[in-house]
């Protein structure tokens, strides 16, 4: 069942999904506030085959958690009913409790949507966390 | 803001709701999952407009929680955007861990769905819990 | 990229998928309206596998549809963040304008998820369309 | 069942809205994402309270639609199951095929998300098509 995963390649992180019927809406194309949702599966996907275990860290005494603070999202071609698609998730910087990754959703070499996104280590209480040294070793591709 | 509030009427609980985007699919209509998401907020609703607090429930020490067992769905005809819909939920049975309703979408006199609902009380663990006499008595509507 | 389509054996259609944060509720679970979107995902494959285009039907004159009319729904355990499950499809009945199907959702050997769909072909205005006998055959797997 | 609308208060939409199981995740917080999906259902509500007709428009020989093509998103602070918000909406520049809104989604004052937003009308096509003067001087507040 390996085939539902990810892999890394040249730095950048790709994961391939299909478009169901759940993720359209009658206008007859992709809702738009889905490739949020696309992108959030590829950067799982991306902690997940760096091993970084969310639910374990959620579950841990800290409730660590990873949010996203900012995403700048550019729409810039429609998706639709049954598309393969590809999401790439390159990180572009860590430090602190704060790391910034840029992210695209492709048909092809049609690029439908662009993101930077700004995330965040928080703990149970919502502050702020260092990212553990171990985890920011991770990401330098 | 009250006005998003359900009401109880001759022991039916009604919910008032809009379609919007997010709701349909490229059918054009209600995508049919969503019917049960539109009942889910009847229910939580009518468990509010009781006064029974889920949030604090499963924020208590036995992780307290309500969910669904089965349900019999019946898609009886389209829900379009921008239609009011109305949910009406009506207790049938209580007894022990378990509770059973039965629940309509309409708009207008059009029943656009209907379903009969099983759910439990269970605890963090999983294991069906006797619903308190205090919370059984305010189904008595 | 074709791994991320679903594969009949024994007559009975199987999709692996994996469980993501905008599939989970606050109760830390698989919200459970979601498990009809994966029996969607596994209805949907399941044709696209043996050859029916519903964007195509959907597409043409007749704007054939294929529309869900009953589902029995058993919510049996619960589904965690970052779970593979798999989507078990099975065709029952095939009859004038009506095909019924039994789903389940799994996570190994457990059984998380079982329904019967009664699923029916409609043309643009709603009316229920007899199935063509091409179509037909294809259900005979 | 006009409680269900949003109201124009100095040049501002204002649409409120309760935080149900489906918009939350397993971090116990609504799933960022769903942030986009209140955002859209304000700007819906905000053109049907204008008297602009989406739905009537898409149906429409030239099945004019309006589309998201960019937003700037701050997702400032968490909300929780069973909150209140308030989804404000302010358009900013309407000119040519395009319209400039800010969001915002707030808990009594608390700023919770906030987000630019640039629109577009299109056609079938997804040619970009000028806003149609009658349309233009509704959003003149």
């Amino acid at each position: 069942m390996t085939d539902l995963a990810g892999r890394i390649e040249n730095g950048v992180h790709i994961l391939a999904l299909r478009v169901f019927y759940e993720d359209t809406d009658f206008s007859g194309y992709v809702y738009h506030a889905n490739f949020l949702k696309f992108c959030e599966r590829g950067r799982s996907d991306f902690l997940r085959v760096l091993g970084v275990d969310q639910a374990q860290m959620f579950g841990s005494d800290r409730k660590l958690a990873i949010v996203v603070r900012k995403m700048i999202c550019d729409f810039l071609k429609p998706a639709r009913f049954d598309d393969i698609l590809r999401v790439e998730t390159a990180p572009q910087l860590v430090a602190g409790a704060r790391f910034d990754l840029t992210q695209q959703v492709l048909r092809g070499r049609d690029v439908l949507f662009a993101a930077t996104v700004t995330a965040a280590l928080i703990d149970g209480s919502g502050r702020p966390t260092r990212i553990p040294t171990e985890m920011m070793e991770k990401f330098r591709l």
